[in-house]
């Protein structure tokens, strides 16, 4: 019995790469540098994301917010670009705000509406709550209430995150699920004791080869596409 | 010019008095007893409220939930009104949840949907974020986040709550408006630079006297009832 829905963002609701890129795209042709540094600048960050991360996780720092790290690898993001003179600290600071002017997919908003008729649902993000409110009224999120890296103090997948999310949305972990386009976060979460769900995204990282899960009966959920899994979670909640 | 509202919510959107009665009249029928002692328990449980959180605010006592300390008040009322044998610890358990079943005043969700359109708005309540959640949803408010004592780690009026809920919303003290039907909530939110909206909540103490607020002048916003309110506000958000 399903009560309660988490769901990661970055991804599983969101264009990140799309979004960062159209973001950083007229700052580069105000400085008439190519254009195609825009979506190189949106890769590398996210690949930087979660090295950074781990070093919370694995307790060799203090927890700090997702867009103080993200902030920090800007920095060397625009270093190995070799776009370093171009961004002052002002620039750098504006820049860091992309990931909160994220597009949501074209099926986000209304499958995310349908399932709260039937359920609470909320953002479990490596976000913090500030940016996750942002966001969500950039990207017209509904989210029931925010929680994730704040909540935990820490970092998915730590346990803390998920487990103190489901003591804030008033839930066990084995009556809250976890949606997710990602398959370590879903690992992670079903290890701790959560229902899991998948569906892929498969145009997050642009026009990469999109590999599929090749396991996906894991999952307590799968399907194709986010309405066709939230039929699927709807029909089991009742 | 304001960029986000936080919410009193016990008394400012629910009719907590209302709810926590019918809440318990049910077990007072069950139990043959005087069914009067549903407004006694709930005015009672109220009384003690803020005593009880200020060992929390003066450092006595570390950090804990509004339920907890409920909880604990609520054996204090049923030994009071000499009702202490007829509820044992797993009805005393359930009684608790009370505070999450509070029906919204008649006008509330709807101000509050007009209010959204305009800002985030979000629950700055010294109840946890779990029972704000539960009581979202049972009283049908739409917030863009949950925000309050488990922000703060403190309960209201430490400054701490307020100014770490404006973080959380991304917005400025300056910025942030808090909403409230009690003025010594909004004079501490005033005190730590946030902006500041009245109205009256005349039914909240039952047939009581209620008594007028005698210097409205001091708030930024003050109106007759929260629609009227919400306009002031929006008008002012422009």
């Amino acid at each position: 019995m399903i009560k309660a829905a988490l769901f990661d963002v970055f991804g599983t609701c969101v264009d990140w790469r799309t979004g960062v890129a159209d973001f950083v795209r007229p700052m580069l042709i105000e400085r008439e540098l190519p254009t195609d540094n825009a979506e190189k600048i949106a890769d590398a960050w996210r690949q930087l994301y979660d090295p950074a991360m781990a070093h919370v996780r694995d307790g060799r720092r203090p927890y700090v917010t997702l867009d103080v790290i993200q902030r920090e690898n800007l920095d060397i993001v625009l270093h190995e670009l070799g776009l370093e003179e171009h961004f002052d600290d002002e620039h750098r600071n504006h820049l860091n705000g992309a990931w909160e002017a994220l597009p949501a997919w074209d099926d986000t908003q209304e499958t995310l509406e349908i399932l709260k008729q039937n359920m609470p649902i909320a953002a479990c993000s490596n976000g913090s709550q500030t940016m996750m409110r942002i966001l969500a009224q950039y990207a017209g999120l509904n989210w029931s209430m925010i929680c994730g890296a704040d909540t935990g103090r820490n970092f998915k997948p730590h346990s803390d995150v998920y487990l103190k999310s489901c003591a804030a949305m008033g839930a066990d972990p084995a009556e809250t699920l976890m949606v997710a386009c990602h398959a370590d976060d879903l690992d992670a979460a079903a290890s701790f004791g959560l229902k899991t769900a998948f569906f892929p995204c498969p145009k997050e990282w642009g026009p990469s080869e999109y590999i599929t899960e090749s396991n996906p009966d894991r999952f307590d959920f799968y399907a194709v596409d986010f309405p066709t899994l939230a039929e699927q979670i709807i029909v089991a909640s009742k």
